[in-house]
């Protein structure tokens, strides 16, 4: 399984990349499908609806994917993003996150061509939903302590009043609970993780327990999604939907949780080298903050880690200890990455380097031209 | 000239503005245009070339009121950058960005194209551009002391070879030497920016002197560029050429930085307001790291300034301090602003906030609908 080296070579075949000249998005097609068949089944071993989030890469073509393993439902983080995945032949979406009232008349569009899961935390937000015809399912936005959006949990009378003003039209249905325990993402300990899993469903179901009465409820659902402790647990236990979404390229910030090994890491950044220094025992690539984010992963004490060198094989790519290269710095089109002489000895001026980001969704976000690993002459944008 | 307020106030005037739906850039041409107007004047009264550095908004709209102050040369960071304002009908521009040699087709069309200037910081960059057929200007890439890339400019072997290689083809023409500064982008005092400047100059004429002699470079230029020192100064003295980019809109670091006044903050991202939390002091708003960028500028101890709210009146947006609000935190699509209950009574769900970013590079360049200020009805992309 270990897809790990301490050996750097350039790229295996240098002409099949030849078309690359600027930072593109390089994706291995069979990664993302084991790591998107590796939840698929594990959500069907738990009885759970499986609604991965899209946002992590936006891209259309890729979520193309996401249908050869049967997904049917995803998640998106916008109304826009609903839009353009309706445009693409989605036709069950849920946007998670809060409702933007200022989209209603878009919201309402999308409502009458497909099915619609819209998420609200206020008895404002449920309100300004009876100007939207068509029949929506309105997840309730639950706060278990990421400190985000939502209701808390431990506040029956809010929840009350978010479900009384949901109900009052009766034109939507509510379907259930919804939450976003981003805090698994500061969990560095799997078990703890692990435990967090357990605390969070634990916490939807007291939620959910506190609406279940007199309303148009019917039996709510629980729907949670992170993939941090999506990925501490063997089984999805005490919820009814997930809805993970970085696992399906997974990236540095995963590794060093610990939810992915080195062989699930399914996008690199391909970044042109434009300067070597060996006395500072760095080189210079095209990417920078607008291509890679400045998000950073956690690294050895007093290392900035914005991302890995990859070594591109010719059947995929192995990762290189950040001990030996990392992205040490970012401005806006520049990525400075510090290496070992072993490595900085075998770059050329004009070789690509790939990049493991630091924060895959953000990273994919921002390089919105991608290729297949195995295609990589045809790029394709989002 | 203040543009400050303790003040909150919804817009003015809403029905204007009620066609933006999701994050939109909002750009005060009057600003821009006084902005470019000051920088103009002040390099004409140093007898100094003006060539502005466009990546701050990457918009061929937005670059065409240069044109309106007299601005004929501009300064770009990638090739493709190059290619989309030579298309705009740009002809003397500049890629301030280490040669990137694997697209060197694309350069020798832009060159056959346009008047190119290209940066080269080694014997390899420029022998590659010997396959470049057009001739272009070369710009010898110096290190001041900001260690991203360049030749130090205190190694004159270096700066030999360098130029060595340059001439040894005799096809291209060496311009000059051309740095940025980026280190006085973490020098908070202004006369210490002014000092710096002065530094600068000084080891930009000890690098073009140690290349004067027999080569073909007859005699070379000066050319430099970054906001903080460039403000930090009222004379552009002992250089031939400035190529200044985040002055045109400024944000919160060059307002921390002293580099501009409240009055002088051009670009603002309107975003729609998803979520009120008053027990917790916040608002969420559809704007996270994909819009604003993780970017922070300096704020009081403790505070992470990821932006500030203006205040959008009739004429123009009042700055309100970051005691008021601030953007505390972000996620991929939610900023989260920590405000007080002066301003938090005010909002209401649904309501657009204009942000000023920390850095306006990064968040125009990651929202590409932009807007004139004026005429927030009609968004055009970059």
């Amino acid at each position: 399984m270990s897809r790990d080296t301490t050996a750097y070579r350039p790229v295996a075949d240098p002409a099949r990349w030849s078309g690359i000249s600027h930072p593109t998005s390089v994706v291995d097609r069979d990664r993302v499908l084991a790591n998107l068949r590796h939840v698929r089944d594990q959500a069907d071993a738990s009885g759970v609806r499986f609604r991965p989030h899209v946002k992590t890469h936006n891209s259309t073509t890729i979520a193309a994917l996401y249908r050869e393993v049967g997904v049917t439902a995803i998640t998106v983080s916008s109304v826009e993003m609903a839009r353009r995945f309706a445009d693409a032949g989605w036709d069950d979406i849920t946007i998670a996150f809060p409702v933007n009232v200022r989209a209603i008349e878009e919201l309402g569009r999308l409502a009458a061509a497909v099915h619609l899961g819209l998420l609200v935390d206020s008895p404002e937000a449920a309100t300004a939903l009876d100007r939207i015809d068509a029949p929506v399912d309105l997840w309730l936005d639950i706060d278990v302590g990421y400190g985000r959006t939502g209701i808390p949990w431990d506040d029956p009378a809010a929840l009350g009043r978010v479900l009384e003003a949901a109900d009052r039209s009766g034109r939507h249905r509510v379907r259930g609970v919804l939450t976003h325990a981003g805090h698994g993402y500061h969990v560095s300990d799997p078990e703890a993780r692990a435990a967090l899993w357990d605390e969070v469903a634990e916490r939807m179901g007291a939620a959910r327990d506190a609406l279940a009465g007199p309303g148009s409820s019917g039996s709510l659902e629980i729907s949670v999604g992170d993939t941090p402790t999506g990925g501490a647990v063997s089984r999805f236990d005490g919820v009814d939907e997930i809805r993970v979404g970085n696992f399906v390229f997974f990236d540095m910030q995963q590794h060093a949780l610990g939810t992915c090994t080195s062989a699930d890491l399914a996008l690199v950044i391909a970044c042109p080298v434009v300067g070597i220094y060996p006395g500072r025992g760095e080189i210079v690539v095209q990417g920078g903050s607008v291509h890679l984010s400045r998000d950073a992963a956690p690294g050895p004490a007093g290392v900035m880690n914005h991302g890995q060198l990859a070594v591109m094989g010719a059947d995929g790519w192995d990762l290189l200890p950040v001990s030996m290269a990392h992205v040490r710095g970012l401005s806006q089109e520049h990525g400075i990455i510090r290496c070992v002489p072993e490595v900085l000895d075998q770059v050329r001026l004009g070789d690509l380097v790939f990049i493991v980001p630091a924060h895959a969704c953000l990273a994919a976000n921002q390089v919105s031209e991608f290729v297949y690993r195995t295609e990589p002459g045809a790029p394709f944008r989002a």
